[in-house]
C-alpha cells in the first residue's frame, strides 16, 4: 500500500542520532502514512504515494521542540519590565508588587475560558514560528486545587492538534500567604497535588524551582522524591541565580532536565554528563535579566546534551519564538548552529522524555517543518522573522493552518 | 473644513519634545488632512472628520524609524555565520571567502530588477514590523559606477509609498581589487562619487567606516570633508572595535550621527554631546559578534541623544525588526523604555536629519502605527513578535496593506 503523502525533491534535516551530525539528507524524502513517518531516504529512491509534495530543494526539518515554558498565565507584567529597564533593583520591583505574585492575582482570579484563550493565541504564534511540541508548567497559581486547574486547562488546549503539549508540574514557590506555614504547605505539595496529579496523569513530570528566594535543596530532595515515589519522572530550574547543588541532586535522581544553569560547578557539569541530564539553555531570560552566560563550553566538554528553549513567561522571557532563541544560543552563548538545531529538536524532545521526538525518522510521529530556505544556518542567522522563513508546518502528517499575522 | 482622518479614543505616544518624555496624551485623538497631522490633543476636544477610526484604547504610536542599514545586497553569508558559531576567527572566516567580500561579488553580479527586488522584500518586512521609514546605505559594490547604481536601485524602491526610504552613501572600506592602489580609490571617492552623488540628489548623507580594517581617521577626515564640500551632511560608523578618534571627528564636522560606539573615549562623548551628535546604538550587530556593550550610562549622562537600529545587513545582523531590537536595547544595553521609543522615533529621525521627524504633532507626516496593546513597554517586552502586536500601519494617512506572513 502506498504511503498517503511523501515530501521530495528535500534537504531533510533528520537529526536522526543513527546518522553523522544533523543527519542530513541533501536530495532526500519523507513517507508519511496516516500520520506517521514510514521512510526517509534519498529521493531517487522515494516511493509512490497518494499525495506528492515537490519541497523544490528546500530545508525539511523536524517540527521544532520548546522544552522549557510557563505559557499558561493571565495578566501581563510590561510595567515590570519597564521598571527593570529604568535600572530598578529585584527589591524595588518586589515593593512595587512586582515578581511572580503579579502573576498569581490575574491567573487565580482569571475563569478557565480566559485561561485557556489567552494559552491557545500563545500556542499560535509558537506555530507560526515552527514550535510543534510545547511543554508547558503549571505554577501561576499555587494552591492545590488551583495547579490542579491549571494542568485541566492545558489538557484542555492540548486536544487541539498543534502544537502538541506536554504538561508540567511545577513546584514554582512558596506563595506568600503560606509564608508563616512553609513546611505545611511543602508537605501538601508531596501529599496531595503530586499523587493527585500522577493519579489524574494532568503532568508528564515534575519540576521545581530550587534557587535562593525559592526552594531550598532539601525541600527540592523531598518534593522531587515524592514525584518518584508517584511515578513520575523530574527537573529542576538550577542555578538561575544562585547554586544551591541542585545539578548534583538531578544527576542523583536520574531528572530528565537541569534548566537555566547560569551558576554551575564543574562537579556539577559531570554529574549531569554521567546521569545522561539534558542541560537546558534559556538565553531569553538570561539577556533578559543580564545574567551571566551558561559555561557552555565547559558543558559541551563534558558530553551534556543542551537543549534550547523559549522560557515564555510574563516575567523574564515573553517569547514564543525558538528560531530567536536559536540566534541567541548561537550568538550570545557561542553554541555551533549544530548544536542549536540539536537544541530544539533531538535534545529538547529528550529532556520532554520523548526518546524518538524531534527527528525524522521511520515511526516517529510525521512532525515538521518545510522551511522557504536550504541552509540550516538561515534559521538562526535571520533572526527575527521566523514566520517569513517557514513555507508550511505539518503535525501528525497534516499541514496546520497558520492563523497568525 | 474636516480633517479627512481622525483617529480617536487612543494613548497617543507623540514623541512631541514640547510634551514631558514621551509626550503621552492618555484619551487623546490625532487628526490627519491630505497625509499630514494637522491637531493632536485631547479625545474630547476632537474636531469632526471625514473619517473617524476607535482605536479602543489602544497605544498609537509614531511609525518607527530605522536609521541605519545596509538593506540593499543580493546572496547571504549564512555559511559564515556558521563559521563564526562554531568558534571560527575572523582571519580564518576571511580565508574562506567571507567578510564584505562574500556580498560585493553577488551584489555586483544581480541585475537592477534582482536588487530592487530582495530589497522591496525586506521592506515589506520591515514595515510589517512597524518600520514607515528606512535609512539603507549603498556600500557592496565599492566601484564608483557601482555605488551610483546602488544608490538608483534604492531611489527605484523608494518610489513605493511605504516605507519611506532615505539613502545614504556609504564609504563601506577599499575593495580587495583596489588595496594596491588605495589612495587613488580615495580620490575616486573624493572627486568623482560624492560629486556626483551629490548632483544626481541620489544621498541624503555620506556615511563612512572608520575602523581597523576600514578607513583610517586621516581617510575619513579627507572622505567626509568632500562630502561636507559637496553639501552633503556626514555621519560615520565608529567604534565598532577600536576607537581611531573617529567620535571626535564627527563632532567636528557637526555630524548627524555617531553608529556602534562599542569602543569610545570618555572625551569622544563629551565632544559628541556639545556638537549634538547622535549616537546610533546597533545591539543585534553587538550581540551577534559578542563584543562589549556601549557605555550607555555615561552616554546617557553626558547628554548624547540615543538611536537605536537594526543595522539589518548580510554579515553581523540579518533583522528587519526594530521592536526586537528596542529588546536588546532595554535588557542587553540597559537602556530604559522611554529611550528605547525616542531612539526608534525621535532620536532615530534626528540621525537622518529629519527634524520633526519621529512625532506626532501638527505639520508632521502622518506616519503611525496603532498597536494591539496599550502599553508602551508590551512593545519591547513581548519580543519576537512585532507583527503580531500591530493591528495597523499608515503612512502619509493611508493604511498601509501588509503583505507578509
Amino acid at each position: 500500500m502506498n504511503p498517503d503523502l511523501v515530501i521530495r525533491n528535500a534537504r531533510v534535516l533528520t537529526c536522526d542520532p543513527s546518522r553523522f551530525g544533523l543527519g542530513m539528507v541533501d536530495r532526500g524524502a519523507i513517507a508519511i502514512r496516516a500520520g506517521v513517518i514510514e521512510w526517509v531516504g534519498p529521493d531517487a529512491d522515494r516511493p509512490g504515494a497518494t499525495r506528492v509534495v515537490d519541497a523544490g530543494g528546500r530545508l525539511v526539518t523536524p517540527g521544532l521542540v520548546d522544552c522549557h515554558t510557563h505559557a499558561i498565565f493571565a495578566g501581563d507584567r510590561a510595567n515590570e519590565f519597564a521598571m527593570r529597564a529604568a535600572g530598578k533593583t529585584y527589591l524595588e520591583i518586589a515593593a512595587a508588587g512586582g515578581g511572580i505574585g503579579a502573576t498569581l492575582g490575574p491567573t487565580r482570579a482569571a475563569t478557565d475560558e480566559t485561561l485557556v484563550a489567552l494559552l491557545l493565541a500563545r500556542l499560535d504564534l509558537a506555530l507560526a514560528a515552527g514550535t510543534t511540541t510545547m511543554e508547558i508548567k503549571s505554577g501561576y497559581d499555587l494552591t492545590v486545587a488551583g495547579e490542579l486547574r491549571l494542568l485541566r486547562c492545558i489538557a484542555a488546549a492540548g486536544r487541539r492538534p498543534a502544537p502538541r503539549i506536554v504538561p508540567t508540574l511545577l513546584a514554582h514557590l512558596v506563595p506568600p500567604e503560606r509564608k508563616a506555614d512553609r513546611s505545611a504547605y511543602i508537605i501538601e505539595l508531596r501529599d496531595q497535588l503530586i499523587p493527585q496529579v500522577a493519579t489524574d496523569k494532568l503532568a508528564a513530570s515534575v519540576d521545581i524551582y530550587c534557587d535562593e528566594g525559592a526552594f531550598t535543596l532539601a525541600e527540592t530532595r523531598s518534593i522531587l522524591g515524592a514525584a518518584k515515589i508517584a511515578g513520575l519522572p523530574v527537573r529542576g530550574h538550577v542555578g538561575q541565580f544562585t547554586d544551591l547543588g541542585a545539578a548534583e541532586l538531578l544527576a542523583d535522581l536520574a531528572a530528565l532536565s537541569a534548566d537555566h544553569l547560569e551558576q554551575i560547578t564543574d562537579r556539577g557539569i559531570e554529574q549531569l554528563a554521567s546521569a545522561g541530564v539534558v542541560a537546558v539553555m534559556l538565553p531569553g531570560a538570561c539577556v533578559q535579566l543580564r545574567l551571566p552566560v551558561p559555561p557552555v563550553e565547559k558543558l559541551r566538554a563534558a558530553g551534556v546534551l543542551m537543549a534550547i528553549a523559549s522560557d515564555l513567561n510574563p516575567g523574564s522571557s515573553y517569547c514564543e519564538q525558538l528560531p530567536l532563541q536559536m540566534w541567541l544560543a548561537t550568538t550570545h552563548y557561542g553554541m555551533t548552529v549544530e548544536e542549536a538545531w540539536l537544541g530544539v529538536t533531538r535534545h529538547a524532545a529528550k529532556a520532554l522524555g520523548l526518546p524518538t521526538g524531534g527527528t525524522l525518522q521511520a515511526d516517529v510521529q510525521a512532525d515538521l517543518i518545510v522551511w522557504a530556505c536550504d541552509d540550516p544556518a538561515t534559521v538562526p542567522y535571520r533572526y527575527g522573522a521566523a514566520s517569513s522563513l517557514i513555507e508550511s508546518v505539518y503535525v501528525g502528517g497534516v499541514r496546520c493552518g497558520m492563523a497568525v499575522s
